[in-house]
């Protein structure tokens, strides 16, 4: 890490003091953590920004590493602005809107598209979201009209539809014509199967009628970056600075302050990496580590995620917009 | 999948039958499951041949999505061949041998490099590897020779030391030539850092003395492919075979049994999928699905990693060569 250098949406440094041997405990678990969420996180707000005010979900667990890193990717990817979560544990667990629609399995269990349907819609009258690709999808959105139009009669409404596969670009528009013509509007289109913020990017800029995405396996495994490479160094040991000079690795010695430098509309210019004993003192700078735990103990209680939620929403804001990942221009970090 | 495929390491089909309520419940936890384990076991098992016969030890706990992946990571990588792992609670957990070496933060306490590798030795009197590039490599393996020195005159030996950073094919020649110079032929040589099967098999191809490797981040995260496509769906119902048919996603009708297939020399030739009530009978095909759970609880206990370790060898050596992963000529799977 050097000065001037600008990192996001995580702060860099963390500093963890305390004998060595309790510290070098600490080490793998930490590195461990703060890779995996950061990263996630990372991942989550670019599809966020891809997908352009409409709404994603989380529907990763099935491919994630493991489910403790499913509960976690729908923890953070709620921190990073996304509307809900298929993880039941984890909306139970942090209070995260659980959302979901039919599996496949469900409508093969009927002797028709139509029955699965009809059947679904007795259970869920007014948010029921049908699964349209079983078989064939523009036939699934027939059925799905047909079923949708019964509802209107007994008063109910369907919600939405989702494309599960094939082309989504084409399929979309070709659903949308064919609500509009029968007069369902309001329902919403959703879309799914191995979309990341490139795929969402791609299908916003075409234009396609889709109000909202279903994220997984790419997303929830970061796939096209599946580690980043924060490290844990000693930096002081009794009271003496350290460094290491190893060929291709360096770090820098002494513990240290991490400055957010903002210009003159308050958007972040750069981070600032000082010895701890050097502040920087200015308006427009501000320290970004702050004091967590002490003596092995948390001093505050963790904020909920609609807190840290908002937070992240408005440091996201600071950020020059060439940071930000896949734009309609194509621009990627 | 198709009659005629092969698949590997990990037998491709397993099934689920029980009330419908009760397999939609545990689909995400098998297909999260079996999906993780099933690539980090071929991503390790290619690691193995890639290294053709030297040790490889796990050091991916730091950078595995989660703990919990890294203590799968590190017995699976144990069953595929690995020779242990820094993890030590999975090496307390499955009786894996615990390895490891000392740290960079370790060396960077003491006032100089000769002196941690002194203190080091008091400690692990036959069993320490010295890391050498904490301040400059080759200059560490000078002062690695000088305590190997000093240790033979107590009576002990310097079992290795180990390269973590720069050219490893160059240092490690080097790094050789140093060691024999100074009559200790019996030190080996380790090597570290952003390993993969990739870079191992250019190493053991350019003939790089280095004796063993520790692999982590990008094997633990099988950075290359961080995901596979293991899919759950119902193939029958109440008796009656389902069949799906989204326009890129298929499925096979009806509860299935998988029959290997071998040639006259006992290598594996192909797998045959078939409906479980057509079973394969001649000598060269066994089928490879065998119940494990029955009300939802399992059969047999199961059996230790060292029972699996060897189960894998041996069906790894029926696998044709060309379908193993990168082999000194270039082949990759």
């Amino acid at each position: 890490m050097r000065e001037g250098e600008i990192f996001f949406p995580n702060e860099p440094v963390i500093e963890v003091s305390g004998p060595i041997i309790e510290c070098q405990i600490a080490e793998t678990f930490l590195i461990n953590q703060i890779n995996l969420e950061s990263m996630l996180a990372t991942k989550a707000a670019r599809v966020v920004d891809a997908a352009a005010g409409k709404q994603v979900v989380d529907f990763a667990s099935r491919r994630t590493h493991g489910l403790d890193a499913g509960i976690k990717f729908a923890r953070v990817s709620y921190i990073a602005g996304f509307d809900g979560t298929s993880n039941v544990r984890a909306a139970s667990l942090y209070e995260i809107p659980a959302v979901g629609t039919m599996a496949h399995s469900y409508i093969s269990t009927f002797d028709s598209e139509t029955d699965a349907f009809s059947n679904y819609a007795k259970s869920f009258p007014d948010s029921s979201t049908f699964l349209v690709d079983t078989y064939d999808t523009l036939n699934g959105v027939r059925n799905a009209i047909k079923v949708a139009h019964d509802m209107t009669t007994h008063g109910s409404s369907l919600r939405a539809i989702r494309l599960d596969s094939g082309d989504m670009a084409r399929l979309s528009v070709h659903a949308r014509e064919m609500l509009d013509h029968a007069g369902l509007g309001n329902v919403r289109i959703l879309a799914s199967s191995g979309l990341d913020e490139y795929s969402i990017s791609d299908l916003v800029s075409s234009g396609a009628p889709i109000d909202g995405f279903g994220v997984g396996t790419r997303v929830g495994t970061s796939a096209d970056a599946p580690y980043t490479d924060f490290v844990y160094k000693l930096v002081e040991y009794d009271g003496t600075p350290i460094v290491k000079l190893s060929e291709d690795k360096e770090s820098l010695p002494a513990p240290k302050q991490v400055y957010r430098i903002s210009d003159t509309e308050g958007m972040f210019e750069r981070d600032v990496i000082t010895d701890v004993d050097n502040p920087i003192c200015n308006s427009n700078s501000s320290p970004i580590l702050s004091q967590v735990m002490e003596n092995g103990r948390t001093i505050n209680e963790s904020p909920h995620v609609n807190a840290i939620r908002r937070h992240h929403r408005e440091r996201l804001e600071g950020l020059p917009p060439d940071l930000r990942g896949p734009t309609p221009n194509g621009t990627i970090l």
